[in-house]
Parts: C-alpha cells; structure tokens; sequence
C-alpha cells in the first residue's frame, strides 16, 4: 500500500467553499486522494468546483462527517496542524519531520489522518485531545497565519517528497514514533564527528577552514530522526575503537 | 543582508488578481517582502486585497513593470520555475536545492529573482533565455498543475526553512553554482559508507538487517551537494587509509 493511500486529509468546519476546491487541487497533485469534511458551511458549491481545476474526483469522493471523532474512526494517527503550541502535550513537528515518520514505515497498519481547523480559528481543545500529535509550518512568527489550503499544499508537498524520494521496499520493523533528534543530539553528532575527523587527521582544528561550517549545515538540514544520529554515532565509535585496538 | 531581502519574486502577467493577493500573504507568512508584477492584467484590485489577508503592504510596495527583462534588471540570478523541461539548457533544481544554494551564501552580492509564469501557459521560451537557472516543483506527473500562489508559497516555504534551520555567520568562500549531488553520486557516497563500516566491523553483510536501507534514506533525504558528497568521501576515505596504515 502506498503511503498516499493511508493519509487523510480532514478539515474541520471550514468556511470558504473555494478553500474545499483549493484543498482538492494541492492534494491531487501531491498524490493525496482521501478528503473528508467535518461540517463544511457551503458544500457541494459551484466555487469549490471551480477552485478544484480538474480534481474534481476528490470533491466527489469527499467523505462528509457531523464530528471528528466520526472523521477519524478507524484511523491510528490522528495528527494536527496548528499554529499554536497551547494544550499540546505531544511533540510537535515540522511538516518535514512528519513525513520523514510516515516514509520511514508505509507498510505499518491503519490509516493517518492530517487534521486542519477552521480559517478563523483553528481546532478547540477539545479537538487536538482527539489527536496523536502536532504539525506545526515554520513560519514568520509576526505573520504567521498560511490560508488553509496552502497549509495543505506544503504538508501534501513534504508527504509527497519524502515518500517519491525513497520508496522503501516492503515492511520493517520500525518505529513510527521515533522520534526526531533534537538540536542537543545533532550538535553531539557534529562534534563526535569533527574528533574523529581529527583522530584520522582529515580535519586540523589549527586550519579550520570551512570543515565545521558545512559539516554543521550538512547535519542540520538533514531532519534527521534520533535512531539515525544513533547509527551514525554508533558507526563513528566503531571508527574509534579500531584506532585503539592496533 | 538577510537572504530574504535578495529574493525578489516576479509574476509574469498574471491574470486573477486573486492569486496576486495569495501570492502576497504567502509571501509574507516566509519573510518574503519584494513582489515584482510584469504586465498583471488586473493590478491593483479589491480581490488582490482580499486575498492578501493584511499583507498589503507587500502589495502597496509591488514594483509594476512593462516587461521581464525590466524586472530583471540589477538581478545577478534570475530562476524560472516551470512545469516543463522544454528549451532548458541548465540543470532544473527542486525547491529544496534551489533554497539550499541560497543558503549557502547568503552574503553573496546581488539579487536572486524567482520568476512565475502566466497561470495559463507559463513563460514563454525567451522570458525563459532570460534565466539562469530553473526550478521544478515535485508533483504526480498526471496533474502537475499547482496553483500559481501555491507554488510561490512552496518555493518561500523552502527558503523560509533553509535560511532559517541555518542561519549562515557572514561571508564565506562557497560557490553559489555548487550544484545538488547527483543520484550517481548519492549511490556512490551510500556504497562507500556501507564498505567502510563492514572493513570496522559496524555491519556484517550476511546479515544486514535494518542498515542498509536506513543509511540509504538518510543519504536520499538531506539534499546533499556535490561537493558535501565529496568532503563526506574523503572523510571516508581518510578511514581506510588509517586502516591499511597499521
């Protein structure tokens, strides 16, 4: 099963019948297919249709829902896309950190759902309590507030890059809930990996140059999981040991 | 000079001036200020107002010009995104690699335009001679059409989070044109690893387990450059020598 076809994308009382189409529209071009409305105000309408530009399809398939409990039945990880951090007792995310979750393992079982509030004011706290988890965009902190469906495209557009980029093969045994590293285990990865890069003489701290520099962005660009600066730690101390051995 | 002051965003004769307003707000929600509108059919207008969601004032200080080059002018890189590949003599970037580029050196002089076409038919062949660089927005090849305020957002959004996660400390000796590895490249630098760490006895190839694919994806996701491929090789490299000297 394709990861695409385990996520939906569910809004929660949205108000603008064009943002519907919009939806529809960044969702089929990052191969995203599963809506489904929680008390839309105007839907069906001919400005969703119009907005939509050809994924039609989507409109017409759209599930319609009285509840988002009803939206997300059967469904093992409700995720939230907010803009604050208020009432949230899980991690939150970037987009691209949850999409590097969801590729790391397509095979696991149940479906995802990406939660989004209303254009006014987002989902009640009622609503994230229902949720697994938090998505949140960087965004400039003074003007931070995204239209609903461009808060759509970019989720689909992580989705869509981190699962076309690696297609995994098949099941593994995974974690979906591994998390991210934070900003202390990535700055543990840097300087693990400058010693040894020192220990082998590639790197001499007396003539910098530009090694630390890129080494850093390298690392800090990446987005990667907490199990991976594992790996990459764990090989780094193998490097470490057969030095010491001889 | 913070990058987001190099970038200047250029609509080629946009028709709604809808998505001019959209355009508008996503900029603004990344840290974008400078709009650029080449011949906009309808400019200014109450929809644009609407749509820009209290970024007025990007749009109370868009630069109106009669053609492309006149936008263009003062503008040391000039990007097209496009949709297609036609008539493009240099390598087309993802958003992601087009904002990393920017990244690097963002104290490089001069201004980086990001050039959208018409939401009908795009750039025409000589708005596109007048580039140096494109940019392709990953998309489901069957409905690849993004939404012309979309794909502003999507490109911002990559700025936004590549000039951000890495805040670069003044000038540097980094070439702009450093180009994105190739997935040659990429193969090579996972191939390499993958040696190293069996020769340290990190990884046993009769029973693999979970390495091999994780490595992989972890190489697959960080938007590596060529030339971080090469310093990651040598570093590589710098261990085997260190192995046969003993």
């Amino acid at each position: 099963m394709q990861p695409s076809n385990r996520i939906r994308i569910v809004l929660v009382e949205t108000t603008h019948p064009g943002n519907i189409g919009a939806v529809a529209r960044a969702m089929k071009t990052m191969a995203l297919g599963q809506l489904v409305l929680v008390r839309p105000k105007i839907f069906p309408a001919p400005e969703a249709t119009a907005r939509a530009s050809g994924a039609d399809d989507i409109l017409e398939h759209a599930v319609l829902c009285d509840t988002l409990e009803e939206a997300l039945r059967d469904c093992v990880l409700p995720y939230a896309v907010t803009a604050r951090a208020r009432h949230i007792a899980w991690p939150v995310l970037t987009p691209r950190e949850f999409a590097a979750r969801v590729a790391i393992d397509p095979s696991a079982s149940g479906d995802i759902a990406i939660v989004f509030g209303r254009e006014s004011s987002g989902l009640s706290n009622a609503e994230l309590d229902l949720c697994r988890g938090a998505i949140r965009i960087p965004s400039q902190p003074e003007f931070s507030s995204l239209n609903l469906a461009m808060a759509v495209q970019i989720v689909a557009y992580e989705l869509y890059q981190a699962t076309s980029a690696a297609p995994a093969p098949g099941g593994s045994g995974f974690d979906p809930f591994d998390p991210p590293a934070t900003a202390e285990e990535l700055d543990l990865l840097y300087q693990h990996l400058l010693r040894v890069a020192e220990a082998i003489d590639y790197f001499d701290p007396a003539k910098p140059r530009l090694l630390p520099r890129r080494l850093r962005r390298l690392i800090s660009r990446g987005g990667l999981l907490r199990s991976e600066t594992q790996i990459l730690r764990g090989l780094l101390t193998a490097v470490e040991r057969e030095r010491t051995k001889d």
